[in-house]
This record gives structure tokens, sequence and C-alpha cells, in this order.
């Protein structure tokens, strides 16, 4: 188990939690631990995602709760992310999006086999169900939505970027919509297989380019926007090296101008819940493609959900006296 | 090399080849011979594609034209597909699709360092160019649109699925415009790698949820009905076992929108060159959405074009005398 050291070093006397947060994805751990003001006390992340924890899921939160040190008694644990789903520990069934965000932390899971009868429990994912048939699913997401309505963003579009990005649209804490874009799962795939592996490696930033992969995708299909990178390149008209913040660009444009459509005559905020880099990469296509983007720290969002939570909880345990 | 054996059996005396033909592509090759009436003497295939053979296709040459057996004084030989690119034997230029495909066969490329004297070719690629940047090419398409041609069908649309699926707009053998769709190698990476692959497992057929995929394409980006289909399997409104059709028509589906889009009050014919069990599936999604669809062979299509280019290469020579 790879893990971030927790600060402040182990030889001063550890206070204790208040409260845990765990969020548990496919393949990564990022475990918090904050006081009872809502300060962050110490902070982890390892590998030990849902499918490496799989089959052992309160011995793999057993060793990780006591890395991160002492927790005050009756101290929450609160999990979110794929270890709520059929693959994870539990498959805690999703809400429907008309159970209003703020009213997250009396929907939590109880979690029956807790290790050593630490109070733990997992956020439910939403589901989202269109009138044509369509339908989305999160698992995480609405945690830093959560967040971000904490923070006093109740209102407009969150998009949350990377593997599975996320377009949502929030209308006083409720979700009204919302759709995912296998954006950062494609990136990934055709990086490392297939006609346009080759390349992509050795690339330079190349801003023009990612521009210029954002306003081709607007043209049509992805999938024929994607070989449009591999025969601009065999043409000549794009440079080998710029290829990869081109298919950037028709990645996250694909998503945008999908979004865009459907978000037609909407115009409320549009916000970035990511990590600085992806953050800064949606800022930009937003720049490009006409939209002011404000910009959220996901890490941020993450403690805000978190102290949120902890209130919440601790609401419930009073109206349980 | 792995071989089907060409037929007649190598016992009885071998008429001469006229002219082989071999469809040099990425990873496969098919060679087939023809007499001086155009028909089929020996047919083979194998996997000495341009990348098996990279390095080396003087010689990969040499050993196939030795199974293919006898080849009269002069026959020519004419190889088509990737074969022709940078990363093949010689990187043939691309024509500009001003050039019709009916003067294709005045176009092929001399292969200077072919094995024992050989009189070789390489089919040239065509480049298309939109007027707003998009930039498009195909090798090995070319010669099956040219086969098309001699058999009669010099304008519409045709369909050439695969890997890297062609929709061409031809208008009196020339070609007007074509686009590439990544749609064969996509299913292949996503059967493969990633989140949708273990729900691709264990499939039946299943044309009601190819159907289903094919109009769900309809409703946006790729990129967000491709985590439809997991969201769909998620929870519980697509059986597993139907995804991997499902997928398909997502993907055939996406390339189909795109294609008709561009090709609004054109109502010209639409023809699919391809093998038996690509062709009914893309008759089958035409069906669907509503258009009639004529399929052609691409084996009868392939023939067409190798004994036209017999005709053309003879008549060049002729003119030389």
């Amino acid at each position: 188990m790879m893990i971030v050291p927790a600060t402040p070093s182990a030889a001063t006397p550890l206070a204790e939690a208040a409260i845990v947060g765990v969020d548990w994805g496919t393949t990564q751990r990022r475990v918090v631990a904050l006081d009872a003001r809502g300060e962050v006390l110490r902070e982890l992340g390892d590998d030990q995602g849902m499918l490496a924890a799989s089959g052992r899921f309160a011995a793999s939160l057993a060793a990780v709760l006591r890395s991160i040190g002492p927790l005050a008694a009756n101290a929450p644990v609160v999990l979110s992310g794929m270890v709520g789903s059929a693959q994870g520990w539990h498959d805690v069934p999703y809400l429907d999006c008309s159970v209003s965000l703020h009213d997250l932390g009396a929907r939590l899971f109880r979690v029956p086999d807790a290790p050593d009868a630490v109070d733990c429990s997992i956020v439910p994912g939403y589901r989202w169900q269109g009138v044509d048939g369509a339908v989305d699913v999160m698992r995480g997401e609405e945690t830093q939505l959560f967040g971000a309505i904490a923070l006093g963003a109740r209102d407009g579009w969150f998009v949350l970027p990377g593997t599975h990005s996320k377009w949502v649209r929030l209308r006083d804490g409720r979700i009204e919509r919302f759709a995912t874009y296998m954006t950062g799962e494609l990136f990934a795939l055709l990086s490392r297989y297939g006609t346009l592996a080759s390349v992509l490696r050795d690339a330079v930033d190349d801003d023009a380019a990612f521009a210029r992969g954002l306003r081709a995708a607007a043209r049509g299909a992805l999938s024929n926007s994607l070989f449009g990178c591999r025969a601009k390149v065999v043409t000549g008209a794009l440079a080998a090296a710029s290829a990869r913040d081109y298919l950037s660009g028709v990645l996250i444009g694909s998503e945008w101008h999908d979004a865009l459509a459907r978000r037609a005559g909407d115009g409320v905020p549009l916000r970035v819940i990511g990590t600085a880099s992806l953050a800064r990469r949606y800022a930009r296509a937003g720049a490009v493609l006409g939209f002011d983007v404000i910009t959220m720290d996901a890490r941020a969002v993450q403690l805000a959900a978190l102290s949120a939570l902890q209130t919440s909880i601790g609401l419930r345990s009073v109206n349980r006296l």
C-alpha cells in the first residue's frame, strides 16, 4: 500500500479526528481526517481502490484508519464513490434526482459490517432518467456537488471533468439533469492502443492545436474527428507533436458542443470542479468557445462536503436524542 | 506465414496468371491471380500485412508470388492498401479528388525495387480537403470504388464499413467528398479495454438492442452514448448480454447520423461494399433508419477492380507501342 505520509509527524501526539472522509474510487483512494471545527488534521492517498480492496473492504478500511491516526469516539467515517457500487463493498441504491442534494446527509447508507464498531456510512449516488429512454448514473460526484452547495453554489451548470466527465444542471440544490461523457477514458485508450497511439507520443504543449481540436469537434461525429486527427498528421496539416493537444481538444470539444446544445438559452453560471490542471484546461475550452467558466478546486469542494456532512450527521444524532 | 491453400491443387499443371492483385493492408494480405479473361485462377490470404512485412517488402512479395503459382511473362502485379503509405513499402503520394477514378489505372506508382523484374505497381490513395480545414485520406478503398465503377455503379453514396469506415460520394466516377469514421477500431478498443469491456463479454445476438443503439446515437455525442450503454446495464435498463449489439448500434448509428446530416436532400442510391456480415449489418441499420441500401460483395468488387486494371494496364502497354 503506497501511502502519502500523514501530517503532522507521528512523533507528536495526534489530535483525534471528528470525522473521516474516504473518496474511494475504482483504482485510487483519498482519505482525509477533520477536527471538530472542520479543519484538516491528516490526509493520505493510496492505490487501494475498489478493485484492489475487492473482497476485503472491512480489513482495508481498518488498515487505512490505523494509518490516518486516532478517531474520536463515535467519529463518523463517510465513504463515497465506487465503493458503493455493485462491484464495491455494498451496492447502495441510487437516489432519484427528485431527492435534493440538501437532503443527502440524511440518506447515507449505514455499513453493517464496518470494522471495530466504526460508525461508517456510504454516500449514495444518483440516477437520472430522460424522457427519451436515456439513463445516466453518478457515484462520488454527488459528494462534490454537496460540497459546492455548502460553498454557496447551488444553481447553474457544474462540470466535473475526468475519466467520465459529468455535466450537471443544479436548480436550488436539486439535480435537474446530468450527462456523462467518456472523455478521459477515450483519451487514455486512444493514447495507449490503436491507430492514434503512435502519433501521440513525444508531444509538446500546443494551445493552438487544442483550440483547433475544440473547433473541429463541432463539425461532426467524434469517430470522424478522431480519424481526422490521424489524417491531418499523415498529410502534414498537423504536426505529430501537436496531435496530443489536438486530440484533447476534439474529445473535450465533443463534450462541450453536446452539453451546450442541451443548455440552449440557459444563461446560468458554468462552474468546473476539478484539479488545477483539468480546471485550467476546461476554462481554456470555455474561453475558446466563448463561455466564462468559474473554477472550483476539487479538494476544497471535497473538504467542504465533508464539513457539511459532519454538521448534518451531528444534527441527525441530536435529533435521535 | 499462414496461407490459405491456393486452388486448384498443385498436383495439376498450373495455368499462368495474367495479372495478380495484392490487397496489402496493415495486418492482413489477400492475393488473387486472374487469367487473361479475368477469371480467378488462384487466391490466398495471409497475415503478412504491412507491419509484419516491414523492411522486407520485396522478399515478402517474392515469397507470396511463388506461393500463388506461375505468372505469364510481363504479367502485372498490382498492390493496394497501406503498403503504399509512409509506413509501407513506398510512400505513394495521395491523389487529389479532382482526379477521376476512371483515370486510376493511368496513375499507378511503378515499384522500382520489385523482385525478379516483376512489373509491380501500387495503386495511389486519395486525399480530400474540406473548405473548413477538414482533411481525410483513403488507401485501398479507391481500388474498391474503381471496382464498383467497373460494375456500373458510378454515382451516389458508397459505404465501405470496417476498422475505419468510409462514406464516399461519387459523381460520375469522381470522388466529390468522403469521410472516415473510426467505428470498427473504437468497437475493438472498447471490447478489449476499459469500462465497457466487462459487460461486452458473453453477448447474445439482439437485433432490438442494435436498433436501440442506432436510435440512441442520434441523441447526442458519442462519448455520452457510450457511457449510456454502461449506465443502462448498471440500472437494469439493458441486459448485459445485449450490450454488445447495443454498442454496435451506437457506433454505427453515430456514423450514419453524421453522414446523413451531410447528405441532406441528396436522394441518390446508398451502396454498401462489404463482407456478407458487415453488409447485412449496415443494410439493417439502413432499414431501421428508413433508408434503402444496395449491398455489393467486397470480393466481387475487388475482382472487378483487378479485371478493369488489367484492361487499363493492357491499354497503356498498347499505347506505349
